[in-house]
């Protein structure tokens, strides 16, 4: 059969280093995927940019839409981010019968469930492996090669930015905006770094991995999200003196009929591995009924692993190209029409253990007022410990990790104790995950 | 459409864990696959044996031929294990015109290419995920995720009597034959450990990943084949203070246009992933030019897991069952046309890092003998170290480890010491993986 040509929107980090794969191993992946595969164009902001790829046999436009309904473009890469001209060219490139290949995170946990349906109509394909932890491949895996289990959990390190700021907070034993500064220096920080440290990227792919683990519609609005933005140095040490290291977690649980599904620092084991996954990298444990523990491990960012997961994905496509388009393996992983609705746990009903720190004034009596509210609450205490007054310091920071509590009877203690004259600072609270 | 009915050959661990994860699950399944997919007959040595599945609508006979034959069904899945009988089953299967999925790793490795040649011949699928690693989805990760990398290298654990019997060696300061005992008691080893604890298991499942990885024809006669069963008590120690975990391997690495194919006990930095992969739990690592490092983790044998991966082969057939057959993903990753040769490189011209443990009577002068012919080879040494003498012993051992050398070279080196006076018994050596 003649080659697959391919149209490409965006030659930006993803976009050129997709090209470059496409380019450097044309040979290997053709013997793969049975078809010779080229770009043969490119949708760009500006013509005139230099980019990490070369050019020759690529025609450029600026008008991403002339791409979208070129009659000899096969298959669309949507690798130019951002949600609204993204949703366009997706939407536009289907109706013009074009399958889609995207590693649009945003886009797909905010706008799946009207993209996939319009697919669905057109008996089209729109993957999006690299949308989830890069290079990593989790979607496949969850939604093909775990399509004998029932998914108990699915917790992971989605953002690398977030697990590069943690890991170097707890080497180099500086605080997060120092880190912070380094990593936008190294290219591990955007120059707006929001997305990435309050978790909202993170919970793009928690929404995408539990909609596919659970067979449920895309429900980006239901995460309970929290970022690292306000851990410190401190905890971070008192953590590990008490055996754990603090990792920015997105957690996905079938709880009976409802889903825990949440965005935020926790507190892991020192001997897990999820704990040991230090810098950039991302790793994702899933737990099934029939296959147990896994964890899948790798760069979670980056043109190289990005770009491995969109020809994958292409691959895929090319394979299906001349194959019945009711017999694919499903967007969310399960079929349309057998999506079911799952209840969310509100993040008050969720029951883990929980690591505080107390600033409170030092003097005799703190601690059994402290441990009296908790206990009147029912909170009960693994491990205590109030630590010693820095010489220039009026209060002191006290410890506790708890055992497990339901999260809205903890936060009625937490209220109680912060209201009292001897606390003298918010209290500091960390989820653990065991 | 119809529900798929599916003929097993086998209802022992394997197959039984098959029957029930399709009973159990069988909601989710068909709401992932599209097809309601059932198991109507069983093939078993003992009509009589008790089962861990129920045995309701299914019919059970002794003639696995005669379901074969049946034209009522749609899959087979051999679960028997063995190879004569096993081949015969498969091949008369496709040649019935049925789809096949197997977890029988030593027939796919010894007879995979006829087998494949039949299937491809047929138009069919032969799908063999719980071949390699149980529940861990490697085979798919490999011959679909990373369809875009030229494979640099595949390292694993891949078998899990081995990395149990390495662990509590560690964890337990007991010797191999005792720990082999109670992994025995366990269920872990089989009453004739010989396949695994010599390292055939792990050659055939290294022979089936090279050559995914690769694009290659089956080729278990080439690898090299270490077992653990010389490993003791005090090399794993020695190996601890310097640094290192003890694992046993399957390495296959791309060096030009050669392959290094081997599977032997390796020293392991400990900050290593897969150095702290413990108990009978498997790992592989897989480099790819563009995804970078990759790991993944999970049970690598047991009813569960090994069923997790029937289950999701069963579902990819049950999708393709009406589509085109020469768009499915190739058995090999690659198209059967462009599967290619390679060297594969003798172990005496392979290059790594090794770890030798010497005995030598303990007198003046022998540490200057010893590295003296090693220096002569051109092999330098990293570190050395010389224990202590044991009340009773009339010897003493010299721990070394060298930095990269060629095999070839290391052997003369070793040969000339234990041909010395000084040498009183065989120097104990494992390769390090860095």
């Amino acid at each position: 059969m003649g080659p697959v040509n391919i149209g490409v929107v965006g030659l930006g980090t993803v976009g050129a280093g997709t090209v470059q794969v496409l380019q450097k191993n044309g040979v290997e992946i053709s013997r793969r995927a049975g078809r010779e595969i080229r770009v043969t164009h490119a949708a760009v902001r500006n013509l005139e940019s230099r980019r990490a790829c070369s050019l020759e046999d690529i025609e450029l436009t600026v008008d991403a839409m002339s791409l979208v309904h070129n009659q000899d473009i096969d298959v669309v890469l949507e690798l130019m981010g951002g949600c609204e001209h993204a949703y366009d060219i997706v939407i536009s490139a289907l109706r013009q019968k074009k399958h889609v290949v995207t590693a649009n995170k945003a886009l797909i946990a905010t706008k799946g469930n009207e993209i996939f349906d319009e697919a669905s109509k057109q008996g089209l394909v729109v993957a999006f492996e690299a949308a989830v932890a890069g290079g990593i491949p989790i979607i496949k895996a969850i939604r093909e090669s775990f399509s004998g289990n029932k998914i108990e959990n699915v917790e992971g390190i989605l953002n690398g930015t977030c697990n590069y700021i943690l890991s170097e907070i707890s080497d180099r034993g500086c605080d997060y905006d120092e880190v912070l500064a380094v990593a936008q220096d190294l290219g591990y920080a955007e120059t707006d770094p929001y997305f990435d440290v309050e978790g909202i990227d993170a919970a793009h792919k928690l929404t995408i991995l539990a909609s596919i683990a659970y067979g449920t519609h895309l429900n980006f609005e239901s995460i309970h999200v929290e970022g690292i933005s306000n851990i410190t140095h401190a905890d971070i040490s008192y953590a590990r003196e008490l055996g754990y290291r603090v990792k920015h977690l997105g957690i996905a649980r079938r709880q009976n009929d409802a889903l825990d599904l949440r965005v935020h620092p926790c507190l892991l084991a020192s001997d897990q591995i999820l704990a040991n996954v230090c810098g950039v990298m991302n790793a994702v444990k899933v737990n099934g009924d029939a296959v147990g523990e896994t964890l899948f491990y790798g760069a979670g960012a980056g043109a190289g692993p990005t770009a491995s997961a969109v020809v994958a994905d292409l691959v895929d496509v090319v394979r299906t190209l001349t194959s019945d388009p009711f017999n694919r393996v499903p967007h969310l992983a399960f079929q349309p029409s057998e999506l079911s609705s799952f209840a969310v746990t509100p993040i008050e009903d969720t029951v883990t253990a929980q690591y505080l720190r107390l600033t409170v004034v030092d003097k005799p009596g703190v601690l059994g007022d402290v441990t009296k509210i908790l206990g009147d609450e029912g909170v009960s205490i693994r491990a205590i410990s109030q630590k010693e007054r820095h010489m220039d310091a009026s209060a002191v920071p006290v410890v506790i990790v708890t055992h497990q509590v339901r999260e809205g009877s903890l936060n009625r203690a937490i209220a109680e104790i912060e209201s009292l004259a001897i606390s003298v600072a918010p209290i500091v609270r960390i989820r653990l995950e065991e």
